[in-house]
Parts: C-alpha cells; structure tokens; sequence
C-alpha cells in the first residue's frame, strides 16, 4: 500500500507551550490538507528540548498536558505523532501522543533513557518497560506503527533493543522522534545506523530531529526517510525547519534521493550561526558586542556574530594596552572593515594605570606577574560589560576548547560573556574554520595576517602563548573524549611529559569551567553541562 | 551474642586515593587493636563522594581497584566495611567491599541510586537487582550483616525496599554507608527514619555518615547506632571526624546515650565554618579576601570566614565610592577590628570617574542607570580578584540566597569569587544566624548598626534593596524547594502579583547563576549543581 509520511523537522522553543503549540497545528493542518496519513514531529516537539528542571514543576507538565490535548482537539484524518510528556500517577514518561481524528489514540513511552553527557533523562523520567507497535487504521486498513523515540534507536548500551521488538511484533513501519544535538559527523553516524536497522529488518525508516538552538546545544535537523530497500527516501536540510512529505508504496520510494555529500566545515559553520542566531533570537537580544585583539579566535568569532546577527548588530571594540603590538589594532580594524562591523578603540592604559596606582598598598614588594595580567583581561571585560549593558546586547566571549582546557584565559576576564561561540573547537579547528570561511567568501574577510602570527595574549612584553598547538590541541580532545587510559595516551603520543602536563593543567582548572559562559557544543565531549568534574579532585595518575 | 562494631567518620578528599587509604588502613588497625568485630567506613571512602565524572576515567577505576585490594590484603580478623566502586565486565557499582584476614569475601552492591537534586548516580553507576544479607564469621558464629548504602535507607520512590528485603533474608544488623550532605533538619530526618525500620524489623542499626566539605557539599557526620529497642547507642559528633566502638548485646546497648537537642543554628554555624575551612585546606590556599561593605552579609561572611580560617588568613577591603554612606566604613571597620582580621580601605571613586570617561563615547546620549551601578561593582571585583590572585588567596563572594534568586547582584562584579559561602542562606536566615553569632560572642560581634540598617547596595543615590525580605525571603524558598503548584502558592501568599514578580525574576535571571561561584549548600533546594534550569526558557503560568 501507499503511504505518505510528513516529517517536520521544527524548530522550536524551551517552555513556549503556546508558540509551539500553534506551529505543530498549523504543521497538523498542512500535512491534513496535502492528504498526508502521517506527521511526525520531533521528541518533547510541544515543550522544547531539554526542559531540563522545568520538568520537575507540575504546574509546567500540566501545561504540557492541557496543550496536547488541544493539540489533539484539532486534528483529522493525518495521524499526529506529537512528542510530549505524559504522566500518570505522578510519574512522568517522555512520550509520544498518537492522534486523530479529534482524539489521542495512544501514547509511545521512550524505553532507553540516556544519562550521559548532557542527557538526565532518568532525573526526569520513569523509562518504558512494554515496547510495542500501535494499530491505526490508514484507508480502511490497519498499519502498525513503529514508533520509538531518540535514544531508543542507540540500543548499544541497552538491554532492551526496541527497534527489534517493534520490528519483531510486526511493525510495517519504523518512527523514529529525536531530539539529538548537532556533533560533527554525527549526521553521517545516525544515516548509517539507521541503515543497518534497515537492512536488518526490512523495514522502511522515519527519522525526525529538531532543529535550532537551545542554550548550549543546537540541532541540526538532518532528518530523513530511509526506503525498506536502504536508500534515502527524502533528506531535509541542516540547521533551518523544513517539511517534507515522502511517499512510500509497500515501503519503497519512487524517487530515492541523491545522497548528499556532507561538507563537515560547512556543516560546522552553519552549526555555530545556528546556535549564535537562536540564543540571541530565543533570549530576546539583537546585538553583540565583541572585543577584537586582532587575533584569530576574535576574529572568528566576529564572522559569525556578523553572519549570524546582520553586520550592523555586532559591536567591535579593540583594547589597546602598552603591551599591544601594532598589528593587533590594525588587523582588528581590518577584520572589522571586512565585516562592515560597528568599530571602536578605547585604550585600557590609563585605567591599568590607575589600577596598579590604587593596588600600591597591598602590591607594595611584589613583582608584576600573573595579577597584572589578569587585571588587563579584567579592564577589557569590565569595559566591554559596560557597553554590552548600555547598548542592552550580549557580550560574546571569544576563548576556544584549547585555552580553555588549560586555564589560559581570566575569569571575569576575557572569560566574561553571556555566550562562547567556539569555546568547544581547538586552536587548531579555529584555523581550520577561518580559513574555509575566507576560501567561502573568495577572500581574506579574516586578515591573512591574523591567520598568520603567533598566537599571542600580549598581556606581558614579548609574550607568546606557551604551547604547541599543534601538539597540544588535539591532545586536550583525546584527553576529554577518549576512553584510552592515560598510559594509552602517553605511549601514543611519544611524549609522556607533555601527556602528564596537559592532564595536569585540565584538572586543576576545572574552578575557572565552573564560571565559564555557556559554550556551543559541537564536539562529542564539550565542557560545559555534559562535563562534571569536582573541583576538589586530588587524582593523580 | 555480644558484637563489638566501630563507626569510623572520616572526612576523606575526592580522588586522594593513597591518602584516604592511609586512614581507612590506620582506622582497620585500630579497630582490629580494639578487637572489634566489625568497622563500617562511609560511603566511597576510597574515593571520596561524590567523584563525579571522574568515574568515567578507566584509570580512575582501575586505581580505585588496586588500593582496595592494597586495603583488603592488611586486614586481619576485624571485618571492614569499605566504600568503593566495584566493576564487572564494563559495568560500575556503587560498592561496600567486605573484607577480612587480608582478603575481600563480598562486594555489596548499592540498589537504589538517586538522581534528583545533586545526584547522578544512575549516570555512573548500575543498581544492584538482588539484596541479600553477606554471612560472615564472628567468633565461630555465623552472623548475617544487612549492609546497604545511603539511599537504600531511603526506599519510599523505590520500587525494592532493601532494609524490609535484609531483615526477611535473616538480617541479624543492619549497617548503612552513608554520604548524606547536610541541609537544615537533616539529622533529626535520619534518625526518625532509621527509628522506624528498627521498630518495624526489631534489628540494631549502624549509620555511618561522611563528614567534611567537598566543594557545594557539606557531610555533617552524625553518625550513630540504634539498637534494637529503638535507643541511640552512640551518636558521633558532627562536623568532624570521629571513630567510637559501639557494643551491643543481643542486638541491645547496656549504655544508651542521651539524646542530644540538636540547635539547628550551632549546627548551621558548624557547617558553613566546615565547609569554608575544607574548600580552602583542600584546595592548598590558606587565605580569604573579603569585600566588607558594612552590610550584613558581608559582615557575616567574615565572621565565617575568620573563625573558619583564622583571622590573620583574612584580609578585608572596604571599597567606598561616591554613594557610599558614613556608616559603611564605620561598620566595616568596626566588624574588621571586632575579628582581628586585616583591614584597609580603597576608594573607586577614581577608578569610577576613569571608566566613565573611558566610556564616554559609548555612552553618549544616555542617562546613568543600571550600567553604572554595574560598573562599580565590577570595579569592586577587579579590585579583589587582584589582591587575591598577588596573595595566592581565594575571594570569598558574599551574596545571599534571596538576591541571586532575584538577579539583585552583578556577574563579574559582586558574585565574583571562589567561594560563595551564603548563597543559600535566605537573607533572614542571615540576619537569624548573625544574631545567634553575637549571642554566642556574648557582645556585638557583628556590630549592631550592621544588624540594624536598611539594605542598601549603595550603588546609587538614595538607594536601598527594592525588596521587602520579610515576604519575599520565604517566598523565593517556596518557589525552589515546595512541590506546590504556583496557583496554590499564590493563594497562600495572600499577595499573588508579588508571587508573580518573585516567579518571573527567579526565571529570567537564570543566566546569572549559570556562571555562580560554587556555592555551600545548606538547604533542601540550593542553586548550584542540584538545580538545572534552561536559560532559553519562555515558560509562563
């Protein structure tokens, strides 16, 4: 038989139950009115996902629950697959309400609950313990839906397989609702998961996921229809909402997609703008303000707040000090120029100056070091908080995953800002990402200069930054994401010294992580929420 | 029989494997010195609670292995009862290691693993499925040991009652591992419900707790020995460690103790002074530094801090700017002098005039408001952040509970520091526990104009705090810890506009405690770690 199946791949917003709800009716309508059988919509699509705590006060699952139902109110002949929160007996299950024709047929529960990384579903939620498929009748005839949610798909780790059991108790097709954040290449890993459920089951495939961004996560979208032959049936696009009907006979696609060859730079790219756009958008802000050392991770950091904000919302202001080279303000000016940025200059040296003036007493017999340093930083942020106050826009603060892992960055310093754009990517992803955007724009929007010198905090006299990165970056992401022990890492590298340092200078800066500014995760392992460490941790190897 | 049982409350550091096994060693030694039969260690004692992440570090795990077995071979005939994680075949256990005459005879595994408020155990951990007493040989006797662990205790959202499955599998004793962190009441909790489980099973109870601070976390001790009439037979101090031999016969103690009168605010006072010291101690920094504005938090904060720390490790710094009133130096000092810690005083005001000048262009054509206030706060900031890092000192930030609720307080400004002691102690509450400091001292401790005048932020002029603490302090705690919907709340409140204000500033100043200084917990419901709101969040009632 025939049936066609609209995926819509929504954008919506954490705790925004009436915004949400009118865009799944008018979703529900539009696949109604192209005579679709089926729309699926993503995990927790009504409430936003992760509500996090949100979940825990009952007045907002009964909000949940009163707006389902008029969710459900409306609906016809398309069967609606709405994820929601369901409860019963004061317990709460992540869920799939099955609707029509006026009613909630049924709900889905998720059986596997993730709790790592970012996830805490079983704080949250009690897990499903009966998998099963639900009958609906499509044209008079009774189809058996397959209808799992996210994690439910990831069964490694799991005792139960539902994929298996749906398919094993007969499901003619499966459902999958996901709310699974964007990390590079994981679109490629979901596909080819999927396929193989595919080409084990022979069962034609529906995956959902949301888009946009929520706090320090985005979505990627990336959904897709997989025909029961294993070819794609539909791909919707990254990173923007998009609804698409697919139409399978006897699970088979007529017209298999092209499969499309994932640009992970591009991918990358799009995934900050997403996450930098959405938290503006989201928390009500238009404007950024950055501060421009000429260097490479400001620089990056204003093309995207450019491209993801319009340049006339982006505020750049470099913060000369005595130990600023010449190039730091006219790369910055450059760059801004590029950008068609808002551009300033104010001098911190007559401020440090003061500073040092009324620190006399308690500095007196101490040498400059570390404290004069961080102060410099400390001024920056001060002023760049000020504006951001003033102009009633948000600070964006420009450190990456590399310096932050080492602890080479100033709390209530350059640390300052209500969000770091590239604080999950490594010096070197930074280089990566900055040159694939100047090959993007056919020339050099970031000055090749700034591409090119030593990476320099230029917070001391002749001061460069005291690692390798190219040695040093990719070994802060093996220490974080790897499961080797750290003998594996050490023997890796060839260089156990470096190896024990590194690890060193990860532990005894997760106080200065604690603080830090919300960061967009785009890696597997970002620090952040899916991160946590004690502060006090005398772990030695 | 007669069996002689040793509670060992020790205070061990998260992730000192060597160092916590150097004191469960000599503890074993002492007890087996004493010929007890038996010596229960808390929860983890291995590895300190809670390690966190570091569970997931393979080589974290596998230490954590070799040093229990190191343990377990030094034993001789007294069984020890230690806290550690046991694995198998991938999979992690929240562990008591049974062992005896220099080897490990049982793993108890924990079954019930909360993940509400600060915990995560089901992130880290598998729950046991089978409960069972472990038969063990006491003087050629066998005796039937119901061991359980912390939450097994507390079995009403769980599915297996382990005390219940213990007592009917012929449990002679029930022995719990505690790591229970202090919050108001708690102990008198624990006890009532340990009484409980005896009265119903009629079996003596040993509960040993933690003690010691561990970064929000403070573990008061208090552990005991119930016996089998439902008499406290030991009760451990709290807040330090402490090992007693308790000896019952026939389950029943010839020697009960007094019940102690718990005084709930000696014991607040205990616990934030803990876990002040141990943050530092175990941190490797000796020194505080402290605004003192002559307000009572600050005021407090340093009474903690001196008695905490010792009043020559404190140095406190007034910082008056232009609305600072006479009364605020005078206070400060009066406080300062009182304590006998270091004191001195540095105007902003230059500072202040500086910035402004600095900012002139930015600010053009706008009025001074929140920005400026802002500022001088961050000016206060930067000031201390400087002379703590040139004294190798940590800051301590001075806010309370009911301001970071409300947002009434400024990131990188006043919420800057290592340490924020009272940030979950409602203003009230810090007028109550400064009163009962200076009943203590027996003379104005913290001067009585401190305790006397209106809150003022004395950031513009003529100002003072736009809230009335007597209502809003209580409301704002509703608001994070009952489990009543906001309807109800508001009816309560006879003043449901104010509900809502407080409901819609705790919401939208969420971003603010996002980037908080780690803060002691002594409530049932703290910000920090325990509390995960979206900062994206369009949730309105």
């Amino acid at each position: 038989m025939d049936i066609r199946i609209v995926l819509s791949q929504m954008n919506v917003i954490v705790g925004d139950l009436p915004g949400n709800a009118r865009k799944i009716i008018a979703e529900i309508k539009k696949a109604d009115d192209m005579q679709a059988d089926i729309i699926l919509f993503p995990e927790l699509t009504v409430c936003g996902y992760p509500p996090m705590d949100l979940i825990l006060e009952a007045d907002f699952v009964r909000a949940n629950e009163k707006i389902i139902n008029e969710i459900a109110a409306g609906t016809k002949n398309t069967i609606a697959l709405v994820g929601c929160i369901s409860r019963h007996d004061g317990k709460r299950w992540n869920s799939i309400a099955v609707m029509q024709n006026g009613k909630i047929i049924d709900f889905v529960r998720k059986t596997n609950l993730p709790t790592y990384d970012v996830f805490d579903e079983l704080r949250y939620f009690e897990p499903n313990e009966r998998v099963r498929p639900v009958p609906v009748t499509i044209r008079q005839k009774t189809v058996m839906l397959g209808i799992e949610i996210c994690e439910d798909l990831w069964d490694e780790r799991y005792h139960i397989k539902v994929t298996r059991e749906l398919a094993e108790q007969g499901a003619d097709i499966i459902l999958n609702a996901s709310a699974s954040p964007y990390s590079r290449g994981k679109c490629r890993n979901r596909i080819a998961r999927v396929r193989e459920k595919v080409k084990q089951f022979k069962l034609p495939f529906i995956y959902v996921n949301l888009v946009g961004g929520q706090d320090e996560l985005i979505f990627d979208g990336n959904s897709f229809a997989m025909d029961a032959n294993g070819r794609i049936a539909v791909h919707l696009p990254s990173f923007e909402e998009a609804t698409t009907c697919c139409r399978l006979t006897d699970g088979i696609s007529d017209h298999p997609f092209v499969e499309k060859d994932i640009d992970e730079d591009e991918e990358l790219y799009s995934a900050l703008k997403t996450g930098i756009r959405d938290y503006f958008y989201k928390s009500g802000f238009k404007d950024a303000v950055i501060g421009l050392s000429g260097g490479i991770d400001s620089a990056l950091v204003a093309v995207l707040a450019a491209e993801a904000l319009g340049p006339d919302h982006v505020y750049a202001y470099a913060l000369p000090s005595r130990f600023s080279s010449g190039h730091s303000l006219t790369d910055a000016e450059l760059c801004a120029r590029n950008l068609k940025i808002h551009y300033d200059v104010i001098s911190i040296e007559p401020l440090y100056e003061l500073f040092i003036r009324s620190l006399e007493k308690p500095f007196t017999g101490t040498v400059p070091g570390i404290t004069e340093e961080n102060l410099q930083a400390r001024i920056r942020g001060t002023i760049l908080m000020s504006i951001a106050n003033k102009k009633n826009a948000l600070l964006l603060t420009t450190g990456n995953k590399t310096e932050l892992a080492l602890g080479y960055c100033t709390m209530y310093g350059d640390m300052c800002g209500a969000l770091a754009p590239i604080s999950d990517m490594n010096k070197l992803e930074v280089y990566r990402l900055s040159r694939y955007i100047n090959r993007l724009f056919a020339y050099d929007l970031i000055p090749e200069s700034t591409l090119n010198k030593i990476p320099s905090a230029e917070l001391a006299e002749g001061q460069y930054d005291p690692f390798d990165y190219d040695l040093v970056s990719p070994l802060v992401d093996d220490l974080l994401e790897s499961d080797k022990s750290l003998d594996q890492i050490m023997a890796d590298s060839g260089d156990p010294e470096l190896v024990a340092r590194v690890y060193e200078l990860i532990r005894i800066n997760e106080y200065k992580r604690w603080q830090a500014a919300p960061g967009l995760k785009v890696s597997a392992k970002a620090f952040g929420q899916g991160r946590r460490m004690p502060l006090v941790n005398h772990f030695k190897i």
